[in-house]
């Protein structure tokens, strides 16, 4: 008898079949003897809408009152999710994150969440309900609405496990499970039984869209225990997805690398030639940051003769706004050139065995030599080695590599 | 420099457009001083929409759920004008019922205003906002989300206007006043400068759908100044529309009766030979009442030989079900024969003058008479004579009384 935290996501609950079948799945959980509680998404589709109709309105739709639509998707889930259990018997009860309550800071559109009120939830499960929250969403210390951003319904899911000491926290996907790569790319891509949260962070983050990270870190920072799971696959044939673990639970034995993540989101930019003096990272990045552009690698090599150049990628929909504020900054800091480039992806060997081993990059570097592929830009974490490469080489990079690292091979 | 209170329905927020135009006039009772609050209803044909996805998750949707799914009707219409206003440079505020907060009890899809804190709303206008508020829904005690029931928009706007101690409180609509009768079956009908509160009362609840009669009492008993307006005229040529005032503020010299109003949606029931005793109107109506359906005229004549027969009218929906309860309390009571039509209509005339002169209702059954129209049930309060007829003459009916009782002339 376990208590779980289950998270739909907005195609898990896309129509009213749909829901139902959540409905069907969660009761079968309750039934085995679980307490559960239920976080859900919008139903697909209905975000997309909503944004649509606030653009109509204002070009730059206020962000206060954008949450304020926004958070009516998953409102309406709770809803329909809570009588679709109690359609087939089983006592249900749907709070909003301000009903929870979610308190978060007052950065609408993407707000944190401070802490998670667990009483009304515990409550409830102890008189044998489920309990049906909306994800996503959250009130600040004013009662205004809030919003966590998109994806928001992971983290919501994980926070709520970890304020109820959960014993799991399920997030269920159309996937069953995290893969070694993207099986669309390299169709001998294997199911990982288990992922440390350091990888899956990287993975996440990198691409591999199954969990949103702002969850991941969250459960690594309170230790929730995360599962992965199919919510397409027929009752009582479930898989066991993903278990997403502590570095200390598995075993020493493991591969050295676990996947092949990749990004074709991203556009780099590199001023070139800027002084070489302290600061000046801050006056090319401070703008950019300002201007709520998201940055992800960022890499400065040592300079020559007091000049060096600095590049970044950002969201590939961002590199024209990004683009004109270098052409701003540039005046500035007496850059020569600015440099850009939307044609690129980035990919990734991920492996928290890495550390230990030696040789990881070289036999990546010599892979994709062999190919041909050049390498743009190379960034290394303890766990990672990302490579910038053209675009059109991503599809082969990643199938290169996946068969160098023998992923498609099951583990010893 | 007035505190107004505006109401705008379904249809007036239907579409982006429309709720531009919403904000355009806003916006012009704001630069002409005024300090406006904007209560608005969701866009016409969300709450069908919302209502047809909870009956496919459960045949007799959970009353709690509903109002969760319902309310988000609203709470999209509120961020969307917010917009809308602050995209034609007008600052605003949105304010769900349960961020007013509108307290209410906890019966859910019509729950009751029990209290409205009127602080951040009254701390917005000092600030130069125009806040809009989302009608029809409050929370109860517990923090639950309740709606107030269909048409509980115009309910909203009056208890805030109420709250706020606001100057007039203005319902906007797509007529343009309320009219001596429908202008659809009488094309002479006039549009009423005025019309005190009674009247309205007897008028709405009778079908002029103009406005929903629970806010009618709720104006009554706060002495809320309401004025029926239309949000379809031009910027710059809007009329007057009609003002709803109290007894006092008529000019004696005002005509006999102010209107006539009819209702189609009505179906009769009788209990044929029930023992004349004490007890049996509840006996009869106890079990209706229980079920939740709404009953309207309640007719008992004079009893013979200890027996007696005892009428009532219900929502034409209703009748199916109303008359199975009847068939089952019919042994229980010893009646004789519950009896049921469900082709009928009801026919008012109304009016605050007619407590003071005699004869309104001879001429009333007379013009009925004349044109071979029967008069299946009668029943008169102070300002109105009803009577229900055979459906078929319904237009005739109002035809004719509208032209017997000078209707389509100006007052002198």
């Amino acid at each position: 008898m376990a208590l779980i935290v289950q998270k739909y996501g907005g195609t898990s609950v896309g129509s009213p079949e749909r829901i139902k079948n959540v409905a069907r799945r969660v009761a079968s959980w309750q039934a085995k003897g679980h307490r559960v509680v239920v976080v859900v998404s919008a139903m697909s589709g209905e975000t997309n809408r909503l944004i649509a109709l606030a653009k109509e309105m204002q070009t730059n739709p206020d962000s206060r009152e954008m949450d304020v639509i926004a958070s009516t998707g998953e409102q309406v889930t709770i809803g329909l999710l809570s009588m679709a259990l109690m359609g087939i018997g089983v006592k249900a009860r749907s709070y909003t994150g301000g009903q929870v309550r979610v308190l978060t800071d007052s950065a609408f559109t993407k707000a944190r969440i401070v802490s998670i009120d667990e009483g009304n939830i515990m409550r409830d499960l102890d008189n044998g309900y489920v309990v049906v929250v909306a994800g996503f969403q959250g009130v600040d210390g004013a009662g205004n609405i809030t919003t966590l951003g998109r994806g928001g319904s992971d983290t919501s899911a994980v926070a709520i496990a970890a304020a109820l000491k959960a014993d799991e926290c399920q997030i269920y996907t159309d996937v069953d499970g995290v893969y070694t790569t993207d099986p669309r790319i390299v169709p001998e891509a294997r199911r990982l039984e288990s992922i440390t949260f350091e990888e899956m962070m990287e993975m996440a983050s990198l691409g591999s869209k199954v969990l949103q990270i702002r969850s991941v870190e969250f459960a690594g920072k309170y230790k929730v225990k995360l599962r992965v799971l199919s919510s397409l696959e027929e009752l009582g044939q479930e898989g066991q997805g993903t278990l997403i673990t502590f570095e200390d639970d598995i075993m020493m034995e493991q591969p050295t690398i676990s996947g092949i993540a990749f990004n074709r989101d991203e556009a780099k930019l590199t001023v070139l030639g800027v002084p070489d003096r302290p600061g000046i990272a801050y006056q090319i990045l401070g703008p950019v940051a300002e201007a709520n552009i998201d940055v992800d690698m960022i890499i400065q090599n040592i300079g020559h003769d007091g000049m060096t150049d600095f590049s970044f990628t950002v969201p590939r929909g961002e590199f024209a706004r990004a683009t004109a504020i270098l052409d701003q900054v540039k005046g500035h800091i007496g850059a020569r050139q600015i440099a850009g480039d939307n044609k690129i992806a980035k990919v990734s060997v991920v492996g928290v065995g890495m550390r230990s081993h030696v040789g990881i990059a070289s036999k990546m570097f010599r892979t994709l030599a062999e190919e041909g592929i050049n390498i743009q830009m190379i960034s290394t974490s303890e766990i990672k080695i990302s490579v910038v490469i053209d675009e059109k080489y991503l599809e082969l990079a990643v199938r290169v590599l996946h068969k160098a690292f023998d992923l498609d091979q099951a583990p010893a």
